[in-house]
């Protein structure tokens, strides 16, 4: 079994869908157990007990959402002082408008969100290329879906950024589960 | 005459206290107008009064302040929609355990901050190597004020520092004034 | 008068041509005096002799291309310890397949080439979200040319694209110009 | 049994020394088959051929040796096109001046490496505060030895430096073995 937390800030609710793509792939995985939260309603003690911590959010201004940062401050900042958790796994994902059609700052946001479980010393699972959808809804830092086209029109998630999300969660938790047995056995 | 922004999140005062330098050297330069404040008491209004914005804060779990970033995606987000402030100067600051010897994630929470400026299209003022003290207080991304020894022990900011932080606000001044004459002329 | 140096590491030339557009765009700006050419064919002495510097290439494995990071290391190194560019604009552009419609990496890859001139001192000249073209080739570190579409099928740079390019050239060179006219004054 | 792969770029000798003492650690480890060589020394079927990469050089300019890009570019350019190597590991580590104080932009540094395992689909192994040697010689991302001290004089890597890449290396190998074990069950 593996215990997974999902955790994620969303403002109109996309990266709550994103989340529940990753979600869904995730208990496709046998013996996953997966909690799915908005941050501002979890704490420390969430993330203590996850096996694995998949965290996202919207890019703003080329960054993480600033509810997603105080989680990190907050609840993450005394983990790194009191806590060991380099045994467990993280991932990031994110939604973003991509104005400007080079993904508008989704790499940094990213690596900004990744700094946190780096700094933590989890081990941290990449979406590779190979990904069901990356074409439609990938980075190489993880699951990344557009919210508004090049020119910045609203868009629902596509299909393919949907799938990717799924393909994702369910081999993360496959990692994961694979990490309880090695320290059961 | 150049109006300068100096905006800062502080937990202990240390990057009150870099802010402070900041302003003193930039208040040394010839008709330059500064203001000097946390960010939670700036709106988007004082970024729009601002000739060049001067941003800091500390470093936590390898970013930015969360409440820095709370301003990022509050004021200065609608400003990316509404406000095109290309033809302004920006410049980061930061202070930090540095723990491990290797600056403990400054360069990724300075660029997050830039990030936020380079999406306003900002002009951005990095630290040369030359300037004082440097070597005791720098980066190239900018001024860096050391607030613990590497093994994790608090230390004061030192001097050096202190006069790298001068040093920047004064040089900041002095290309925002150079602005100002140009639009003037 | 401003003196501009554009320099690109190119594959198949899609960065050079990336690179002409930002040409023709400085050239239309008052004064300005426009070197263009690869990286291979440049040296210290070139990036000494301008006011300004415009480097750019493809986006390779999330990074810059390893002919650009030669130049860096053999040409701007010695640079650092030796001369102070501080004065002077700098700025980046690339090229990129996108694979994943997240920008494949170009905004670490921007970021890899602008260190670089921040450690030079330079200051930094991103690519503001009002310039014309930004929504078909923009990401707000540079101009981005897409050389494939999202699947990784191969495209021709796209008319925004070169239109961003050469709007951002203009401007950068009209900011080169008038830091002359403050040294003049 | 594990296939590791040390492949490292080096200048005056400082990070043969770093990955010296990783590959001391990695032997440690039960069943850990260390291979260590100059990356020009080395090629794609030596990354085909390991169960894990770790992968390091001198900061230069705020970023990593051109020659470690170079065979970035030339050798794993193409397995990302080719092949999955989705389930290795990779880590990454680096030496650096330092000058300034706050790690000389080794954090970037260390990214720009990374980011091309991210691409190759490699999951990410970071360094524990918790390593011994950690205040000494290390960095969220990895193992980071000084080779100057933050005025710019040349200093030998620090015993801590050292003792912090072997306790690196050994724990990288342990998750190598584990996964090749997980494999063959």
């Amino acid at each position: 079994m593996g215990r997974i937390l999902i955790a994620y800030a969303t403002d109109k609710g996309a990266t709550r869908r994103l989340a529940d793509a990753i979600a869904e792939g995730a208990r496709g995985a046998p013996g996953a157990a997966v909690t799915l939260d908005d941050v501002d309603a979890l704490s420390a003690a969430d993330v203590l007990q996850a096996d694995g911590v998949l965290f996202g959010g919207p890019v703003h201004m080329g960054g993480m959402h600033w509810r997603a940062k105080r989680f990190i401050d907050r609840e993450c900042g005394p983990l790194w002082k009191e806590s060991d958790l380099s045994d467990r796994y993280c991932g990031v994902f994110a939604t973003g408008g991509g104005y400007g059609g080079a993904g508008g700052g989704c790499d940094l946001a990213m690596l900004a969100m990744l700094s946190n479980f780096a700094q933590l010393g989890m081990v941290i699972v990449p979406l590779p290329r190979a990904t069901p959808g990356f074409a439609d809804g990938g980075c190489h830092w993880g699951p990344y879906g557009r919210t508004n086209a090049p020119d910045g029109a609203p868009i629902p998630l596509s299909d393919g950024a949907l799938a990717c999300a799924r393909a994702y969660g369910r081999r993360f938790a496959e990692l994961v589960a694979a990490r309880r047995l090695r320290r059961a056995g």
